[in-house]
């Protein structure tokens, strides 16, 4: 009988048909004495037809007219979603981010969000309405609508359950959190239950069930994450703190590829910590996230440095990296799958690493980068290789 | 060289080559030294689109909703237009309705509109930006989202001018406003100016050229608005306070019709004004636009009354009706053409009203009511008569 904040992805939402089977559920939860604030996804591909509309105007939208475009897929999702309620005979209410004050600082299309006004909200629920609110955006200091990147309704659920001291439950298009992605393995195991650190070393992987920040926000304040389907007796998986000591059983819990980076080397640069230390804040304050680094030993105090990006930051990474290498000493490397096991228990076990690459080995996989975590290890490997990996990897640590 | 405040509709702006277009145009202004604030309607068919989402949702769509569904219309074109000018590397910056707080009271879907902050659109003036407004939206107290109802961005843009002590410019898809509509009849005359008076009579008869509330306002603060083609050579009409002495000697300067309406009579009700004016007010406090009003001699201390009111709004109004007459006593004539002639000269010209009841009479056509204003005759006929009286009509005053 407390609050419950929900979060209904796009693919829940895609259809008005869709939006009013929601309605029909949470009624039926109200009924049962909860107090709902529930969070939407702008509806099926909306998103997508927005961003696609932004192109044909520019290749690089400007980013702060791309974030007001983006806000009103989620509009349109919660006024609907609230009349779909109020048809029903129930009350309910809209809001958007500058409505409810959801305050938001950062870049725009990578908002995070600070802080959210809950008056607003508080009345409404007190008023016995199911309180709608439009995810994925915020409002900065100077008014304008922050974006919170893909995903990111589930942190603006994630913020509303700590704001709101209730219960987050997140429903999307997967019943629940995988050891390895069941559409590239099919004897995937679901998991009851996964720890915050694992569920945001696999986030952060490309496993994208659940948007990264959102995970960050809840172990910060420990609250669980319920993920699975809506409208389903099929059990979805909880993301909570663990009790670490349980799991040593289990190096290995889950396992996750991503290929959307790029590997960018720079060859026969100065080893020099200043110049390399330079690099990487300059690509940095463009809030570019690089992600592996691997370095070379110096070479007549030269060294080599490969690190990976996402894709789509290629061209603005390289107006920067011009200013530290010349063309000729610029490789990239598109062939990389991000291929990464992740357990908390992994922490006290030795020898996952090892035995990774003997598989690999044996396998001719070429392992071109590797980094490791706490309880993270991640190779890059070519795209060619990566089913033969999921498939020995997942299979040998039972996933 | 000074404020220069622009609305596009919605044709205007109905695919992102046409909006790239609108962009090439507003820079050409721009660098001729105008300081521009830009207000867009949504694209093309966006508005209708919104609606028939929310129609799949509820036949009567709560309106908190509907205006916050419909509001996306406007940011997305906003934001569009903005993105376009600064692809082609002039500085622009989009603001919705909460942005720039647009102070809107009365009820969803029928906002007026009555104050806006400057401060912001000042600011970006000066900062040497385009500045481009979200038309037909503002906000009330509650922080609700109030659209302004169809044809609103007008009145945005003329509130727009009068904060900004601007000149108004409406461009659209017609070259000017007409005497007659020129869709009906082809020999239409087109205006080089027209008085508030007339364009508001002529607007609130349902020639769909601009939104009433907007030439209210215009006539409030006396803001001239040009009305015509963007980039066309074809010079538009200008609305303003027009001298009446120069215009007696043209009787009638607009035709205009409407198939909007039903008639509605309500039979053998008591003749007591107490009853006739709780009806009228109470059908008054759901904001539904009654327009014509007639009313039989008593007989047997019982009356026949019949007005028009809106085809859209017959469902809420039956409501209120059932409350003072039986179901049998009630009848609604769906074949009803709004039939008008406006002109500032009418004031002095006698026979105007008798010159157009002989037409009709001489042409079979039958009038079912007839109402009357200082500067408009409006009669009801039957829809089938519509194309003949405007021709007849036009013909005989010449317009």
């Amino acid at each position: 009988m407390g609050i419950v904040v929900q979060k209904y992805g796009g693919s829940s939402v895609a259809t008005t048909e869709k939006i009013k089977r929601i309605a029909d559920t949470l009624i039926k939860r109200k009924e049962q004495g909860d107090d709902l604030v529930v969070v939407v996804s702008a509806m099926g591909d909306t998103t997508d037809d927005l961003i696609s509309l932004a192109k044909q105007i520019s290749k690089n939208p400007d980013k702060r007219e791309l974030d007001v475009l983006m806000s009103t897929g989620e509009m349109m999702s919660c006024a609907l979603l609230s009349m779909a309620i109020k048809e029903k005979g129930y009350d309910a209410v809209s809001y958007t981010a500058y409505q409810i004050g959801i305050k938001t600082s950062g870049q725009y299309g990578k908002g995070l969000i600070d802080d959210i006004e809950d008056t607003k909200i508080s009345e409404s629920l007190k008023e016995g309405k199911i309180v709608i609110v439009a995810g994925f955006q915020g409002i900065n200091e100077d008014g304008d609508i922050i974006t919170l990147g893909r995903g990111g309704s589930d942190t603006s659920a994630v913020a509303l359950a700590v704001k709101l001291k209730g219960i987050c439950e997140i429903y999307t298009d997967v019943d629940g959190i995988y050891s390895v992605d069941p559409r590239k393995y099919k004897y995937a195991k679901k998991l009851d239950v996964i720890d915050y650190e694992e569920m945001l070393e696999l986030s952060s992987l490309g496993a994208q069930v659940m948007h990264s920040r959102s995970i960050e926000l809840a172990q910060k304040y420990n609250i669980p994450i319920y993920v699975g389907l809506s409208n389903s007796d099929v059990k979805g998986t909880i993301i909570k703190g663990v009790d670490k000591m349980n799991l040593e059983s289990k190096p290995v819990t889950g396992l996750a590829t991503s290929d959307d980076d790029i590997a960018v080397t720079l060859k026969d640069i100065d080893a020099d910590i200043n110049i390399l230390s330079n690099l990487f804040e300059s690509i940095g304050s463009k809030k570019i996230n690089i992600d592996m680094i691997s370095q070379t030993a110096p070479l007549n105090d030269k060294v080599n440095v490969s690190f990976t990006i996402p894709k789509d930051e290629q061209e603005e990474c390289m107006k920067i990296i011009k200013n530290f290498a010349s063309d000729e000493n610029i490789s990239i490397d598109e062939d990389i799958t991000k291929f990464s096991v992740v357990g908390i228990g992994m922490k006290n076990t030795s020898g996952v690493a090892a035995k990774m690459f003997k598989l690999f080995s044996e396998n001719n996989i070429n392992v071109k980068m590797i980094t490791t975590s706490e309880i993270r290890i991640t190779c890059a490997i070519s795209q060619q290789d990566k089913a033969k990996a999921i498939q020995i990897v997942a299979n040998e640590f039972n996933l």
